[in-house]
């Protein structure tokens, strides 16, 4: 056996380890990441470029220069251009790994598109955008009177729509004027913002095809909805990975790309504007037959960090105590500051920030579920890379932010994938026999099949374990007991889907024939650790807020984010990541920030109400909380039923007379917890 | 003797006849064009570079290809790049002529600086400008409070100087912010516009330096006043000619080359902003030892046609009847919309237009003089390649506009350069001797020296006619008698002074032992021909004005423009100029346009007053009426005395008993104006 190395592909995340020599291509295939490969590893297909991301990866502890891979081969020429050989594009089927590495692989040479995970929730909006298009018809210029043309459009739509004299134009728009006007003998559509600035002109009456999209920009993922302005239908979705994520896993890490590296921030601009937001704007647009001239304006939420990073704003006092946003309050901005693909004319509207890490992003979520409009006391809990909650009732609302990582979107996780075919969404296991089956996307049976071995339909196999079957198989690995409250495993069961591999315990949960890449599909103790660093950090903002509100329990759990969606709110509960309490009072709501950023497309009105609101939202800063560590550190383990989560009774009767159940951990400081 | 041919140099203007394969340095040399030339033409100082102007130039009914120059010369290449000879840069010492060819000598070539005849009037302005600066010094965030950087500072100012909450940051500026205020431990200067947008942040208190840029495009020079905005005091002035004559002398040789020339407007457009407006801001930031970040605000006025190129809109329309411009308002503009050197998150404002091609610049004129404010009859005249009029008072103002070609400004005169050391500027004839005496642009004497030759001072000798001294040659000739109401010249007088070249008559001013350039310098019946088809223009106008008013004599004349302030004004009524008027009544207050632009930038609420008067303004058409045209014809000749000058009786004894100096041409149709 020959020297190993460490190989991380972005942006999916997975990575392991590999012997020196063998192709990045091979890596791919051996780690279950996907990479187009049409040719069988001849050079001639061209499909299987990969970027080698070099400089240096504080996270994975490493530096990676182009003596990382094997020199440069001449039939790579064949497919990729002088300026992709300069941006370190290499075939990966040729490029063999000489050192630990990191490998971006660009959208077009992903074998499977993600499943679109962020799709809209259906909500009733009243429809009244901040766009509108007034078509109008006027008589043009005579000796007696030479009008100019602006103010002969403005003239006519005073005439037509009581619109004032008032008007300004943007600059773009302007220039389109005497030849739109010419050509349309005038006869136009103007496109009109706030009823004050014209941002587009066109031929004739195109008052039909008003559009406008809304984006939600994630630490790993990127969402968006082009809507008709009219009356707030769907045109078309579209989500992909967040391409920054190149540059670091989380939001910290990115920052401390920037802090760190020569031109880090301008580099993550570039990511996002182009990678990012203008492929969601060219997917929605090829998907709904549209032009990206087609959207009259763009309606952006994000967190803080991301936001900053698509403004180009220096992100580094965000990274450090106290972590103050450049700005709080709404932006509006014009494509071409940022180089967005949209109406030129047009603007991108951003809602405003709350504080620290909490963003625009659950702005978005505030006014989609108007916790400041309700009686009852309100969780509302948005999970993502990072997690953004707020707790609280008409006139109190208090919000916070932890680093929850990527785990619970399959990263950090061995066998963990995004939400693609092949993926793992739902497990079960049985306690009697230990025995697990699972659901893969896409396939509503129950596998391993149950029937006749005849009968088996031609399933997908399984490939890798997606976010909401990770949080499944933690849940059945406790509730079966196989898992301790401590999320150590109970290595004297008598199964053979327990073993060691070197120190580390796993689970089988698929045997290698039932899957598609030719190995055991196991879940480790790593991987139960990462889950708990998550929902332990989730499960002890949840207390802190509590503390603030002074209140031992929440009246309603709301679960937002595309991660949210897909996970039963039961096993979320068995494993601990939000207090307890009656299910029939947790929602899951989708993505509520894509939702926010929706309505206030659709609505300008609601706009107003972020910015009002905004101010409001007192922020309660985790990370320099002294308590927060320990509180934290117990949240780690799995549940207390009896004392904390008597609502998990019900669910848990094999479990609650295993001698792990008692309290065991820091229950000094948990008491602390009531005092206030 | 070989083929001649013809070459025109820009910007000057400035054009002849020359020998097939004489240099074009020779040929400036020859017709006074100065280009720099250290070596001696033998390619060592690389100074006397000149642009090859390829291209249909149909004013000179020439196309000028790089054929019309000798092949490029090696030993060029050891002053001229690849670029500049991709951009048919040659060294003029060694390209030489083969056929007619139009060149220009870019400013750096030029021999001798204009000197600035747009010089800064005195007048008292209150001052309350756009953007003023605030210095505020706060606390850093702290967990407590972690408020964003921008409210913070907000939050300060509105401690400071009840500003208020509402205020925006410019896209640029806010980028700074949080380097700024870390960099300045809080204590921060800030520049806002209108008490609504940040548009700077500085490190410290920067209170004193506060400065605002007035500029004055003109059609065929540019100046800017840089302002103090705490006191209004000029701290800097600069001008040049116009680089866009390169495309053209006058306004609608501009839209034509637009109209005809595959990206003939971005390159006006990008000639205008990089070499017009941005040596502006370069050279008076030389003079005033400050960088173009510390321009806060640029007020910028133009006529209608300049206007729009400096904007890259489409000059069509404004080219063809009924002469409709893309827009009248006012227009604020971030200088990274049009590539202008200035404090980047600033604005630059633009005066609104009136119609047709009165501009942006004569709404200067109108807010410096407020003729909307009297009781008289103003009739005020900027005149520039283009004419702009207003005549009006309280309740009812017309305006109108005219060609008058480049003439007055030394163009199309044979002799004829711009205000440059060496230029005569003043002229008079003796009536019995018919004997010229004239003042050079800063010597007080009058030349030829008239005391004992041994004590003659070493005067500059002359090598041109300037604008003034035009306007003063044909006053003189005419009044002297030399030259008839028709505008020929009475060859039948007694005097070695006229003669005839070919078939045109000529007057000697300066027999070539007097001249720098060694040969005579005259006055041809052909330069009487241009200043009269420019006065003609303007005297018509005038009169159309009056017949719109329905008023026969005017109380009040107002001379504005570099040219206006120049001449004297006894000799401009003498040629006929503007209408009869007592000499008492007639001002001449310098570049109007240019105090518009600098009271507008001084004073805020005159752009509100600009917004509002300039709908007011009626237009009148002059191109398109017929009446025009036969006016115009008439106005030509030389004045009558005694029906329509009465009062040029006094200075024009000698000339009264004249022959030619009764009505003579058109009276017919000149009778006519008494009928409306």
């Amino acid at each position: 056996m020959g020297k190993k190395h460490k190989i991380v592909f972005q942006p999916s995340g997975r990575q392991g380890e590999i012997e020196e020599g063998a192709s990045v291509l091979a890596a791919a295939q051996e780690f279950g990441v996907d990479i187009v490969n049409l040719c069988g590893k001849q050079t001639n297909c061209g499909k299987c470029k990969i970027k080698l991301s070099t400089g240096t990866h504080a996270g994975f502890g490493m530096t990676v220069t182009d003596e990382c891979l094997t020199p440069w081969v001449d039939d790579e020429s064949k497919h990729i251009n002088e300026a992709e050989r300069a941006d370190d594009i290499r075939l990966s089927c040729q490029a063999r790994i000489l050192s630990d590495v990191v490998v971006y692989v660009p959208e077009e040479s992903r074998g499977v598109s993600q499943i679109v995970r962020k799709s809209a929730s259906k909500r009733k909006i009243s429809i009244n955008p901040a766009v509108k298009k007034y078509y109008v018809e006027m008589e043009g210029p005579t000796i007696e009177e030479p009008l100019g043309d602006f103010e002969r459009v403005v003239r006519a739509l005073d005439q037509k729509y009581q619109l004032g004299k008032d008007l300004t134009i943007d600059y773009r728009t302007l220039m389109d004027v005497p030849n739109v006007v010419r050509e349309a003998d005038w006869k136009v559509t103007v496109t009109i913002w706030w009823e004050k600035e014209v941002q587009k002109i066109e031929v004739g009456d195109t008052t039909d095809n008003q559009l406008g999209l809304a984006i939600d920009v994630g630490t790993t993922s990127v969402a968006g909805y082009l809507c008709d302005l009219k009356n707030g239908k769907i045109r078309a979705v579209a989500s992909l990975m967040n391409p920054q994520t190149l540059y670091g896993e989380d939001i910290m890490s990115r920052i401390t790309y920037h802090m760190t590296t020569e031109g880090g921030l301008g580099r993550m601009y570039k990511a996002i504007i182009d990678e990012g937001i203008n492929r969601i704007v060219e997917n929605v647009c090829a998907d709904a037959e549209c032009k990206p001239e087609d959207i009259l304006e763009i309606v952006l939420v994000a967190n803080t960090a991301m936001h900053h990073i698509i403004l180009n704003l220096n992100v580094e006092p965000l990274g450090l105590s106290p972590f103050p946003p450049v700005i709080h309050r709404h932006i509006d901005i014009k494509p071409r500051e940022l180089g967005i693909k949209m109406n030129p004319g047009g603007n991108i509207h951003i809602l405003p920030n709350e504080a620290g890490f909490v963003g625009a992003d659950n702005m978005g979520v505030l006014i989609a579920e108007e916790p400041y409009n309700q009686d009852l006391n309100l969780l509302l809990i948005d999970i993502g890379t990072n997690a953004e909650l707020v707790l609280g009732t008409k006139g109190k609302l208090v919000s916070a932010s932890c680093p929850t990582g990527p785990a619970f979107e399959g990263a950090q996780i061995k066998f963990g994938i995004r939400a693609t075919p092949g993926a793992i969404e739902h497990v079960k296991i049985d306690p009697k026999t230990l025995e697990p089956q699972y659901q893969v996307i896409g396939i509503d049976d129950w596998l391993p099949y149950q029937g006749d071995e005849a009968d088996a339909p031609d399933y997908i196999k399984p490939k890798g374990i997606c976010g909401s079957a990770i949080i499944d198989v933690m849940a059945e690995l406790f509730r079966s007991g196989i898992m301790l409250k401590s999320g150590f495993f109970n290595m004297d069961l008598d199964t053979p889907r327990l073993s060691m591999n070197g120190d580390e315990p796993e689970y089988v949960l698929c045997w290698a024939d039932e899957t598609s890449i030719g190995k055991d599909i196991v879940v480790t103790v790593g991987d139960v650790r990462a889950i708990q660093m998550a929902k332990g950090a989730l499960y002890a903002a949840c207390k802190f807020l509590m503390k603030q509100h002074n209140i031992k329990e929440v009246d309603k759990v709301i679960l937002a984010g595309a991660f949210g969606s897909y996970i039963d709110k039961k096993q979320a509960l068995i494993i601990g990541l939000f207090p307890d309490i009656d299910l029939d009072k947790v929602y899951a709501i989708g993505n509520a920030a894509g939702d926010g950023a929706r309505i206030a497309l659709l609505n300008k009105d609601k706009r107003w109400e972020a910015e009002e609101i905004a101010p409001t939202v007192e922020y309660l800063e985790l990370s320099t909380l002294d308590e927060f560590i320990s509180e934290f550190a117990n949240a780690m383990c799995f549940p207390h039923i009896e004392d904390e989560f008597p609502h998990l009774r019900e669910f848990m009767a094999e479990r609650l007379d295993a001698p792990d159940m008692a309290p065991i951990l820091f229950d000094a400081d948990r008491e602390d917890d009531d005092d206030d």
